[in-house]
């Protein structure tokens, strides 16, 4: 199974099925590939509201979640446009559960590798497209007090709301490294002193009876195509994950949680 | 963040945007509501042709896919109908990877909660209805040798089509077990002597900490909905699960998939 190409839920061309064709609305497509960053939905536009760090471009709100903000003491930092629910639906797409609000903000800053510090662990990932799963693999990441996610992947803005929304308020809390080259950053993570280990199903050795120390690195591929050839050789070990039932491969957001967890349990973390 | 509302990956209406509206294709709406199922994707597919309980009602395949199954062996045990990849592409949105294959089969047989034996683990899903979700958790299921996943969501042809994507062969592996009630599932499964333990980040104990023994039921709920009051009070234990970060809820499949491995771990599975 491959990595899901998931459908972003921002309509193109305002209402579908009305037998007219509204003139396009958001114009994110033609602006420059680093922004913005689209956010929308409670818990993704209440933590980046809270995020001294987040840069806001606009913002726009139904009364009940202005309400709601003003009730919980988050700042709307701009002047909101308040508008009715359906304003809102219009920008997205009839799965997106935007709660009355949408952001369009600054991507945050990307970290340089060289900062990171020489404890507790970061995740790689090497070709990791699909919004959703990203997004769930940051939320885990934020649960297990990830330092950074590295990678080289680059999201369309439309693609960012997608990620933000399931990442559930974790963007603003998980530094994501932006590399240009992923082996090249992994080579620099071994020479910093991370133990750099890469999951794979053929991996030499189960994650669980691996020797692990801090700063660790997991490292996780694509599903299909797993790790590329050189992700795996810069690795310090290629581990996998055995399990006791017939499948032998998980969704690759359930495999990161599962290597987060063991090893947080093996660094001490968990306590 | 509640359970995301998927949007199956199935086109009511033909081509958009071609400047004319084809004729509906598919007409499972108007069917039954169990069944067909939708099945598409390489491993989705080739694991239910090797399923000797599954019964087909038709099988569309292109001429590559029809050529690789019969390459790795597998009989096609109904006549497939050859057609190029995009006839397939008419039937799903662009987001679907049907890798040439599609078909539509009965469900398979829902077995009673009395015939499950005493020992392993088994799911119980408390309305969690995204199918992208519940495909992702069966997958980790059958890595986790789950004898039956317990629920009470019926899922229309559509959203089977995309759990079972996601599920990748693991709805032939695991049994489904469809119930009306859910809190009068959780009492028959504490009369014959599972141990229920409901899921919940307010849990008193932490999962790593509760004395598990087989017959072991998981629960969980739905994100951001939890447990329902009635299954949380059926529930032998509710414990949460521990974990080191700010965030302190997982996707719903992320947070299934810790469990099994926790309980796993705790019964001595994983040897």
């Amino acid at each position: 199974m491959t990595d899901r190409a998931a459908k972003p839920p921002f309509r193109r061309n305002g209402k579908p099925g009305k037998g007219r064709t509204a003139p396009p609305r958001a114009a994110w497509r033609d602006r420059d590939p680093d922004g913005p960053v689209i956010l929308y939905g409670w818990h993704t536009v209440a933590m980046a509201l809270q995020n001294p760090k987040r840069r806001f471009r606009k913002l726009i709100l139904t009364e009940n979640a202005a309400r709601r903000l003003s009730e919980d003491g988050i700042k709307t930092r701009i002047t909101p446009e308040i508008v009715r629910p359906n304003e809102i639906d219009r920008l997205l797409t009839p799965d997106a559960v935007h709660q009355g609000l949408f952001a369009e903000a600054d991507p945050l800053p990307s970290p340089d590798i060289e900062t990171l510090t020489q404890d507790g662990m970061v995740l790689v990932l090497d070709q990791i497209t699909d919004p959703h799963n990203v997004g769930a693999i940051m939320r885990s990441a934020a649960a297990f007090a990830v330092k950074a996610i590295i990678t080289t992947a680059r999201h369309s803005p439309e693609a960012t709301g997608v990620l933000a929304k399931a990442a559930s308020g974790a963007l603003e809390l998980v530094p994501l490294v932006s590399v240009q080259n992923l082996a090249r950053a992994l080579t620099r993570l071994n020479e910093l002193g991370f133990v750099t280990v890469g999951l794979d199903s053929e991996g030499s050795e189960n994650l669980s009876a691996v020797a692990l120390r801090q700063p660790l690195a997991l490292v996780l591929g694509a599903e299909g195509k797993g790790l590329r050839q050189l992700t795996r050789e810069t690795c310090s070990v290629v581990a996998r994950l055995d399990m006791p039932g017939e499948i032998k491969s998980l969704n690759v957001s359930n495999a990161a949680v599962l290597a987060l967890y063991i090893g947080a349990s093996k660094l001490g973390l968990m306590a």
